[in-house]
C-alpha cells in the first residue's frame, strides 16, 4: 500500500545518509523524492481504463461529481453510459446559488434568491485544499479557473459573548498574544533550568533563541508591549508618513484573559491540513465545477428521475424510477453494470438488491447536519470599516462563523457573506427546524453582535438546511472509527454488478475530493471486473 | 496625537466597563469603536485641500507614486502643477517588467526581457498589506483590480544547506512540529507543577487544554506521530477514496533537529504584521498602480528630466534640469512651491538650496541594497510536481527566497518565479556586483538545489540591482532609530517653499504606503502654508 520500493538488508534512511555522504545534497534530494518521502496522494494521476469493454452498458445513479466523473471516464473507455438524477440540475451538493434561482426544501418551503446578478453563495462545498489533487486535476482538465480562498485572515474576528464584554477580538491579537505568552512561559522555565533532563543544554540555548524570534519576545525574553511584539500584533497607532507619524505599539492581551475567553479554541481552524494555505475556490462560485462536468455528460442525464428500486441478477441491473414531475409514472432502465452515487440517507430507504454486508453498511452511516445562510449587504462594510478582506470570523453564537467573500476585494459594490454555517450539534438542529426566512432573520440578529453595520446594510438572504434537501437528506457521511472498521470496506466492495461511489465511500467525507477519489477507485475496480469477463 | 477624546476623572477602560454593565455588549462595542480602541491608521481618509490657492504653481520632482499623487490632488485643489521625471516612464519603483521591455542599469548593462507576453515580474514592490489603507484607497479610486498575494504557503519550502542533508522541508512540517514540541514541553512542566507562582492553578488547567488543541498534542499531552498531529502536519499517505484508502500519519521531526536546522528563523515571515493575511497584488502586476496614477497626470509630466539644481527665494523655486536624451541641454522651470520626491541618494548629490537641518537629513540616510531576479520556466513544475501554489520558500542560499506566482493557479502554461530577492548584507552586494546575466545564471544554479526541475525547465530571466538603478541608486531609505531621532522631523519640515515626500519621509520605508502617506501629509501641510498666505 505504501508505494515504496522494498529495500532489503539496508534501511531506507541509512541508504539515504549513505547517498548524502558520498554524493552531495542535490543527488540525495532526488533520491529522496524518487524513494517516496513526499506524501503519497490518494490521487494516482489520470485514470487509465485500458482494454475494450465491448459495448458494456453502465447505469449511473446520481449526477453529482462522483456520478458525472464516472460517466465521463467510462464513456471515454468505451462504455455505453446513462445517468439518472433525481434533481432538476446536475452538480449535486456542488451548488452555487445566484440571484433569480429558485429552490425548495423538504416540507415545501420555497425560496427565490434576490441577490444581485453578480452575487452568489455556495450552499454546498466552498473551498478546495491544495492537496486535493484529484479535484485540482479535473479543474485543470475541464478548464475551471481558480482563485485563492482566504481561510486565515489575521484581521478577522474571534468572538465570544462570554469574553471581553462581547467585543470581537482580532485573530492576529489572540494568535500572536497566545503564542507570545506561551513562548515567554517556556523561556522562563528554560532559563530557570526546569527543562533539565528533557532537553539538552545545547538545545536549550537554541530553544531560547527560537522562542524569542517566534514568540516576539523582547531582549529580556518577555512578551510585552513594545516594538517587537507590535511588529507581529500591530499597533495602537499605525506608522504613517511625514510629521507626527511615529507608531504606537499596541498592548498585548493578558494570558489569563485569553485562556478564560476560550478564543484560542478557534485558532486550530487556521492550521489544519484541510484548511491550510493555499486554498482555492473557482472564479464565479463552486458550481462552476459541477457545470464543467455537466458540459461533458449532459447528453447522458435524465433529470427528475427518482430511483425507487435497484435490482440485479447475473445478467445485469434493473433500476426502477419515477419521473418526479409526474408522480406515479414508473419507468425502468437496465444496464450491465451500475455505479450508484445516491447518498446513503436516501439509498437506505430504497429497495436495493445487494448482499447483507453492503446493506448493513448502507444503513450504518448517519449524515452530518449542516445549515448555511447567505446574506447580501448594500456595501462591503467588513472591508471598508473593519479592514477584513476575506477569511472567517468564528463565534460562540449559534451561527458559528461568518465568512467574507474571497473575491472582488476592495471594490465599492455589494457583497454576500456566509452569515451562518453550522455543522452538527444543537445549533444545526435548531436552525434546521426554522423556516428559511427565520434562519436569515436570526443570522442577521446574531451577526449584528459582531458587525453592528448588519442592521443598516442588510438587503436580503437565502438559507439551506441540508437535512431538508430532498436529494441528500443531510450534508455528508458522518463516519466514526467504529463504523469504519465494521462497514467501510463492505460499503466499497463491488456487490455483484453494483458499486457505490461518493464522498460517503471515502476517507475524506464532506469534501469533493472524497467524491472524486471514491469514484475513480470504484470505476477502476469495476472496469477490472468487466475486463475479467 | 492619539486622536482620543480626553476623558477626565474617569479612565477610559473604567468608563467602558460601566457602559458594558448597564447597556449590553452591542452598545459597548460601538462605544469602544468610537472611543478609538481600533488601530488608528496613518491614512485619515480622502485628503481635503480646502480653500482656493488662487493659481499658485507647484513643481513636483519625480513621477513615482508620491509625486503623481501630489500632482493629482493638488491639481484637483486648484494648483497649476508640473512634474519633472528623470526616467522615461512614470511609476518610479512601482515597476512591472513584461516580455519585450528594455532597461539599462548604471554601468550600461542593458537587458531586454524575453518573457512571453502574458508573463511578468515585479522588480520593485510586489505585495500590499491589508492595513495599507492609503494605497488601498487609491486602488479603489483609480480602479486598480486586486487579487490576493500568497505570502504564507504551508506547502512551500524552508531550506538550509546545513540541515536535513540539504533537503527542503515543508513550511507546514517545521511550523506544526515546532509548535507541537513547544506545546508538549510547556504542558510537561505545567503538569509537573513548575509553573507555580507564575500562573494560577485555574489558568494552568486551561493552559493545558489550550496547549493540547493548539499544539496538536495527543491525550497524553505528547506531540507524536498519530491522527491528531496528522490533522495539522499532514500524512505520509493521504486519505483517499474507495478501498485501500486509509491514511497513514506522518512522523514529526525531532525538536532537536528543528532547533539545529535554524529553519524556525523563517517562520516569522508568516506572522509579521506587514506580511499577514490578507495581502494583495494588482491583477497584471504591481505596475498597474503606477499606470493608473499616470493616466491621471500624464499631461503634466516632462520625462528624461535630470534635475541638477534646486534653488529657492521668498518668491518661488527654480529647478535646473538636463534633458537626459540630449546631454548638456540645460533647462529651467520655476514655480511658487516645490514637492520634491527625489530619492535621498540622488538628492544628496544635487545642489539643493535648503537649510542646514534639512540638508543634514538628506545626507544622513543610506539606502538599502536589494537585488531581484525573475525567471521564466516552461511549465509550472512547482505546482504540478510539488503542489506549491503561490507563497515563498526561504533558504540560506544567497538567493534568500523563491516566490511563486500568486496568479494563474493550476494552469498548464508557463510561469515566472521570483528567483532571488536579497535585502542588504553580503548577498545583496555580491549580486549587485554581477552582470545581469550572471545573476540570472546564479539564481538558476542556487534554485536548482531546492527545485531540481530548474535546469530542465528554465527558459530565460531578467534581474535588477537597485543600487544600479540610475533613478534611485538604492532600494529604499534605511533608517536607524538614531538617524530618525536626529533627522526625521528635519527631513519632513517644509523648508521655505520646498517640502520632501516619498517612502524615505515616512515610518513605513520601502513600502508604497510610506510614499502615499508621506505625500498626503506633505501636501496637506504645504496647502495649509499656502492658505496662510
Amino acid at each position: 500500500m505504501t508505494g515504496y520500493p522494498s529495500l532489503t538488508g539496508i534501511s531506507r534512511r541509512n541508504l539515504l545518509s549513505l547517498i548524502g555522504l558520498t554524493a552531495g545534497s542535490a543527488v540525495m534530494y532526488q533520491a529522496m523524492t524518487s524513494l517516496g518521502f513526499a506524501a503519497e496522494s490518494g490521487f494516482k494521476g489520470p485514470v487509465k481504463l485500458e482494454g475494450d469493454p465491448k459495448g458494456a452498458t453502465v447505469l449511473i445513479l446520481g449526477a453529482g461529481l462522483a456520478g458525472m466523473l464516472a460517466a465521463m471516464e467510462m464513456r471515454k473507455a468505451g462504455y455505453k453510459v446513462k445517468i439518472l438524477e433525481y434533481n432538476n440540475r446536475a452538480g449535486g451538493r456542488n451548488w452555487t446559488v445566484h440571484g433569480g434561482d429558485t429552490f425548495t426544501e423538504l416540507g415545501g418551503a420555497s425560496q427565490t434568491c434576490e441577490f444581485d446578478k453578480d452575487q452568489y453563495i455556495n450552499l454546498g462545498p466552498w473551498r478546495i485544499p491544495y492537496h486535493h489533487n484529484g479535484l485540482l486535476h479535473y479543474c485543470r482538465e475541464l478548464g475551471v479557473t481558480l482563485e485563492p480562498f482566504q481561510q486565515l485572515n489575521h484581521n478577522a474576528f474571534l468572538h465570544s459573548t462570554e469574553a471581553f464584554g462581547g467585543k470581537p477580538q482580532r485573530v492576529r491579537d489572540i494568535k500572536t498574544d497566545f503564542q507570545g505568552h506561551v513562548s515567554e512561559l517556556l523561556a522562563k522555565v528554560t532559563q530557570k533550568g526546569k527543562l533539565e533532563g528533557d532537553v539538552t543544554k545545547e538545545d536549550q540555548e537554541m530553544l531560547l533563541e527560537a522562542l524569542r524570534g517566534w514568540g516576539a519576545l523582547n531582549q529580556d525574553y518577555a512578551y510585552a508591549k513594545g516594538v517587537t511584539s507590535a511588529e507581529f500584533r500591530g499597533y495602537e497607532k499605525d506608522p504613517g508618513g511625514g510629521l507626527g507619524a511615529e507608531p504606537v505599539p499596541g498592548a498585548p492581551i493578558d494570558l489569563s484573559d485569553i485562556l478564560k475567553s476560550g478564543l484560542w479554541g478557534s485558532l486550530a481552524n487556521f492550521g489544519l491540513y484541510e484548511f491550510q494555505t493555499t486554498m482555492f475556490q473557482p472564479v464565479g462560485g463552486m458550481g462552476k465545477i459541477g457545470e464543467a462536468f455537466a458540459k461533458q455528460v449532459s447528453d447522458l442525464i435524465t433529470f427528475n428521475a427518482k430511483v425507487t428500486k435497484i435490482e440485479q441478477n447475473d445478467k445485469g441491473v434493473t433500476v426502477t424510477y419515477e419521473d418526479a414531475t409526474k408522480p406515479g409514472a414508473v419507468q425502468q432502465e437496465t444496464a450491465d453494470w451500475c455505479v450508484c452515487t445516491i447518498p446513503l440517507t436516501i439509498l437506505s430507504q430504497i429497495d436495493v438488491q445487494v448482499g447483507a454486508p453492503m446493506k448493513a453498511a448502507i444503513d450504518a452511516v448517519p449524515y452530518a447536519s449542516s445549515v448555511k445562510v447567505g446574506l447580501q449587504f448594500k456595501r462591503r462594510f467588513w472591508e471598508q470599516d473593519d479592514l477584513i478582506f476575506g477569511g472567517v470570523s468564528y463565534t460562540n453564537l449559534p451561527i458559528t462563523q461568518i465568512s467574507y467573500p474571497s473575491t472582488s476585494f476592495n471594490t465599492s459594490g455589494k457583497g454576500v457573506l456566509l452569515g451562518c454555517y453550522t455543522w452538527n450539534g444543537p445549533n444545526s438542529y435548531e436552525f434546521t427546524s426554522m423556516s428559511p426566512q427565520e434562519r436569515v432573520q436570526r443570522a442577521v440578529e446574531y451577526g449584528s453582535q459582531i458587525h453592528p453595520q448588519y442592521k443598516e446594510e442588510f438587503e436580503n438572504g437565502v438559507s439551506w438546511a441540508w437535512h431538508r434537501s430532498p436529494f441528500t437528506l443531510g450534508c455528508a457521511g458522518d463516519w466514526t472509527d467504529e463504523t469504519r472498521k465494521e462497514h467501510y470496506d463492505n460499503l466499497c466492495q463491488i456487490d455483484g454488478r453494483i458499486v457505490l461511489a461518493g464522498e460517503h465511500a471515502s476517507y475524506i467525507p464532506a469534501w469533493q475530493e472524497g467524491a472524486i477519489l471514491s469514484s475513480l477507485n470504484a470505476i477502476e475496480r469495476l472496469h477490472q471486473r468487466v475486463m475479467q469477463g
